[in-house]
């Protein structure tokens, strides 16, 4: 299997990465937008090419693994390179899944690919853990929990702010929530029952550093809601100790069966990774495989991982694995 | 969708209760091998019907579900009822998976309906952990683990000592072997140091403690490689204290990526259920639905979970799911 890299960020190294683990597939190409030249690889012997001379290798690609960003990346390029190859995309702005599935879709159809889009760790295998345990336990209630990791979003939230010279944001979620949740109560949780929000902060040079953190903790929909820890550090120790890509969390769905709804049962899915990006990216490779089969089975369109079977991600046949994961 | 229960045992009753939670599922009859008088359901106005008649019933049932055991019931009647219906069973024989598949697949592609094996939790929604952990983490080492619960095998072979009244085994798993596990260091874990087997034992009148006790932890397979903890007790508190069908588990892979394999990853599932045959039959009810659609498609023949895409399994649609699971 032939896979191209589209962007050669975090995610793109990532796929990098995970190309080796799979000895069925192989690097043929790193597209970017930069200038070529300057873009080292990791792995010898694979091209790095110009986005726009993307073209020139239909044919050449079965399935295109798309590493740009959600927010104004993967909204075009999916939808154009979902004409040219088969693709596979990690867009996790949740609220537009449906718009994004609409136009891929489009694009997929029309050209006879595979695109398979918001394929990662939430979206994707939270959202088969939610969907399994929906449709098992259609009685029950739903929680996620993200953390601990770092959050992008608050962390940039966090920079924006007066005063602050560089800032990390984790999402940590609390143990008594995650408790109550498994002992099968169905407990109401409150925004800030589930998760707490603990920052580290450099100051600019003269900052006043109770501004500061009053600015932060009182920052709505950011931080006002929850409990917030804001620690100051030095530049030095935030490069250094706070460098990491850990994340993980839980997906967790209580519910009850009976004729008197005497019974409850708890279904955890939960992840502790040492790197999203890593994570993400082996995420992306399987489903990449999936793509590519399910194309050369005459298949197109749109997909989401709730359209797959199982056996698609993996390297081993059905016989292999009915005698040894069932 | 029409559904049969084929068997009116703890399985039989738990599909019951599952169809009154799926609103799009509705029980049409109970098939059952004694005579059908003495069979009392709780769901008013539907039929209790000989097995023997069962065939009067093809075109009336759109999918039936097998609560019979793996033993001696399942082999021979998955195929003989694929020949006549749409068919979920709960085969759990890990070993004979591949033979039962191979008989089941050859009955459903004659008739066209499709057959569902080996569904429930471990096989079933265990074997999808293990599935997908895998392929997304090719670099890795699986572990399951087993309760708290009941094991018929293990309790049936307690009975078998002489002297021995009537016995309930618990398998319990070893937290500090979860917890090495969860620590990513890939422990090689002993049998011993995974499960601790805990008995519950009532003696015949006469009977001598400690020779039980000693005949059942010295017991080749079932007890000699464990630490065994043998509880003796009065029939009386056996009966009411030790008459639960909780039972659960946890599947976890640990794997690295990175490029140095620097990384390392736990993708953890794990179940805690107040009622084993309850929650099996709500997965088993699940795959009725996923069976029925397969089939409505053109679909035929055997399938495993690892078949079948998560969307067929849900009553939402493809719209809704991506809109409120992805």
């Amino acid at each position: 299997m032939k896979i191209g890299i589209l962007g050669y960020g975090n995610l793109g190294r990532g796929v990098e990465c995970a190309i080796k683990e799979n000895p069925d597939t192989e690097l043929v190409a790193v597209f970017t937008r930069r200038d070529p030249a300057k873009v080292k690889i990791q792995t010898p012997n694979v091209p790095v090419v110009h986005v726009d001379d993307a073209k020139n290798w239909v044919g050449k690609i079965d399935v295109m693994i798309l590493c740009g960003g959600s927010a104004t990346d993967l909204p075009t390029q999916t939808p154009e390179y979902a004409k040219m190859f088969n693709v596979v995309d990690s867009f996790d702005t949740h609220a537009k899944i449906p718009e994004h599935f609409a136009n891929v879709d489009a694009a997929a159809k029309s050209s006879g690919h595979v695109a398979v889009i918001s394929v990662g760790w939430d979206p994707g295998l939270f959202s088969l853990a939610r969907a399994y345990a929906n449709a098992i336990l259609p009685d029950g209630k739903d929680y996620t929990f993200w953390g601990k990791g770092v959050s992008q979003g608050h962390s940039d939230a966090i920079r924006r702010v007066k005063g602050v010279k560089n800032a990390k944001q984790y999402t940590v979620p609390i143990d008594s929530a995650l408790d109550a949740v498994r002992s099968g109560k169905n407990p109401e949780l409150t925004t800030r029952q589930k998760h707490l929000r603990e920052c580290y902060v450099v100051l600019e040079e003269g900052a006043d550093a109770a501004e500061v953190e009053n600015a932060i903790k009182t920052m709505p929909n950011y931080f006002a809601d929850y409990d917030t820890v804001v620690n100051f550090i030095s530049e030095e120790e935030l490069l250094t100790k706070h460098a990491g890509l850990a994340h993980g969390g839980f997906v967790i769905r209580s519910g009850k069966t009976g004729m008197d709804k005497e019974n409850s049962h708890i279904i955890e899915f939960n992840l502790k990774l040492d790197s999203n990006p890593e994570f993400t990216t082996s995420v992306l490779v399987a489903y990449a495989r999936a793509a590519y089969r399910l194309n050369k089975e005459g298949n197109n369109g749109c997909k989401t991982v709730f359209d797959i079977a199982p056996a698609y991600l993996s390297a081993q046949d059905g016989a292999e694995l009915r005698a040894h994961m069932l």
